[in-house]
């Protein structure tokens, strides 16, 4: 495949696999503790990563989760976050100013953090009790981190007994990390098709429900936004249909995002309203892509995951057909704010 | 004021205001009976409404709240959503497609449903336990959602004991109505020249924080975008700072709401980063505007409502300025989706 390495995709994704006994022994032991509740506390677009785990908890577990911005949580507290509190915050530099500054208000607190990082040597790594790490970079880390807060909720609802089968999944997600190769290598072939189409306007709408619609949220913000320059108008599939589906009309760039959960319907839904009234609807459907070895139950929670690999390899392709370096940044890092 | 009727709006407000006894009383029964948690179940720009009283309960009370699409939570269902669960379901048709379809799923479940609605013989105003009808239209309903969301926060506060001063807030609320007049003839010589900026480009970012986001999300979702077909990118202040600032540049217009909450830094941050690489920052501040003879932790928790019905005033003179009347619609009530 173009500009990818196998061996290190595998061991990157295999490294967030591989930390499921470590989750579920301090997620294990905080809720036999009499842990209260669960925090997940990302800055950006790795709390969008974490929305997967936290729709599955909020749907499926009696156990209180939150979700939070820590920027606005650091200024106003929360009467919820107390040392019972279990907390996972994701930053895969370590060093997200926003989380840093949380984490010294979560140290007062007394709260349990559990922090995902893919460097040790930070404040987010060093300040984590514990820090989990599993180095990844950019085109690697939206696969880890579903894997990582899949696990968080997975064995939430073990300690609760809500969840018959955490055993077979979690030996099911072994295979994950071949099968999201094997994903990245079926699409491959159509995978300069949709860049061209990405690169051929200057605006996209995203759409996506369920837990899909994280990743349509992550991959217009955090690579076509942050990474390309290219405006996107993110917007769950549901809410499209309340105000933004008046933009669509012929020429307006309408991308969905469809995975295998229950909410795809909702996905069905779009496309019959915008195949009528726009030329440029474009459909990535994970289905299409993922192997059928993956049982269906594992296709439909790691859906976001197959999907952000599919996009890692658009992308590839993108960044070099708009002579665009993915790494290019106007603001981030190279001035203060 | 342009094309303003003032008797019209204040009866409106005040009939939100008044519905305070009886939410009170519901909520307060509800949670005396043993319901243990609450779901706000809006669709579309409504549920934007309903966020500043989750996120005020996420923050001040042990009472778990949760919100979710009906459109999802149709197809997933929910451990959590129980007999003993409250449902607010705001509507202002009281025809909601998704949410009347989630009506039917809530009365198998048994849930008490409270529906807020704007008129009373509709699936929705016949459907809710009780249904709770103030009559308002596109012009009116934000303010009167804002209102109501924020009486129900302070009835679950107050049935858990969580709030000291609810009867003096509410008691307060009942100048709200007027304070809003206040704020629109304050506004009033200054929405021209909003309307011009937002007439004057083709593309706004719209950004807030704390709860003042929502609005910015309703505004540019509800109003530009489904109202006025122009193209806008919400994005909450805290991760405009990751990814979406990296479009800003010279004639990038960003548009930012600031209100009175605690969160307010965040907005602040925005401006000190947005003033020195574009010349299109538009800051509109609910302080500005709104009377110092509302307290401050009113004007706090009221500023969604405020700034709405600030951008009411804009909006009035957008429509004539761009000769595109707010009722025009490619497709809600014209085609079938």
């Amino acid at each position: 495949m173009f500009n990818f390495d196998e061996a290190r995709f595998l061991k990157i994704q295999a490294g967030a696999v591989h930390l499921a006994p470590r989750i579920d022994q301090e997620i294990g032991a905080a809720i036999a503790a009499g842990a209260s509740n669960l925090f997940f506390l990302g800055t950006g677009g790795v709390a969008y990563l974490m929305e997967p785990a936290v729709q599955l908890l909020h749907r499926r577990s009696g156990f209180p989760v939150y979700k939070d911005y820590p920027a606005e949580l650091v200024l106003t507290g929360s009467a919820n976050l107390t040392a019972k509190s279990i907390v996972v915050m994701p930053s895969l530099s370590g060093t997200t100013k926003e989380s840093v500054a949380m984490l010294a208000k979560l140290q007062e607190v007394g709260a349990r953090i559990i922090t995902l990082v893919g460097h040790a040597d930070t404040p987010l790594g060093q300040g984590g009790t514990p820090a989990l790490v599993n180095f990844a970079e950019d085109d690697t880390s939206s696969e880890s981190f579903y894997i990582q807060s899949l696990l968080v909720a997975l064995s939430v609802l073990k300690a609760r007994g809500e969840i018959d089968n955490y055993d077979a999944l979690v030996a099911e997600l072994a295979t994950a990390p071949a099968a999201l190769v094997a994903a990245k290598k079926a699409f491959e072939p159509k995978a300069e098709e949709f860049a061209r189409i990405i690169a051929g306007s200057d605006y996209h709408m995203f759409t996506g429900a369920g837990n899909m619609w994280p990743e349509a949220l992550y991959y217009a913000t955090c690579i076509l936004e942050e990474m390309q320059w290219i405006r996107t108008r993110p917007v769950h599939a549901s809410d499209f249909f309340h105000g933004p589906l008046e933009l669509i009309e012929p020429g307006v760039s309408l991308i969905l995002f469809r995975g295998e959960d229950a909410c795809d319907p909702l996905a069905e839904r779009v496309v019959q309203f915008a195949r009528q009234y726009t030329d440029k609807l474009t459909v990535i459907s994970t289905a299409d892509y993922c192997p059928k070895s993956l049982s269906p139950e594992l296709r439909a929670l790691l859906s976001p995951a197959i999907m952000a690999t599919l996009m890692e390899r658009l992308s590839a392709h993108l960044e070099v057909m708009r002579d665009h370096p993915l790494v290019t940044r106007r603001y981030y890092k190279r001035v203060a704010y």
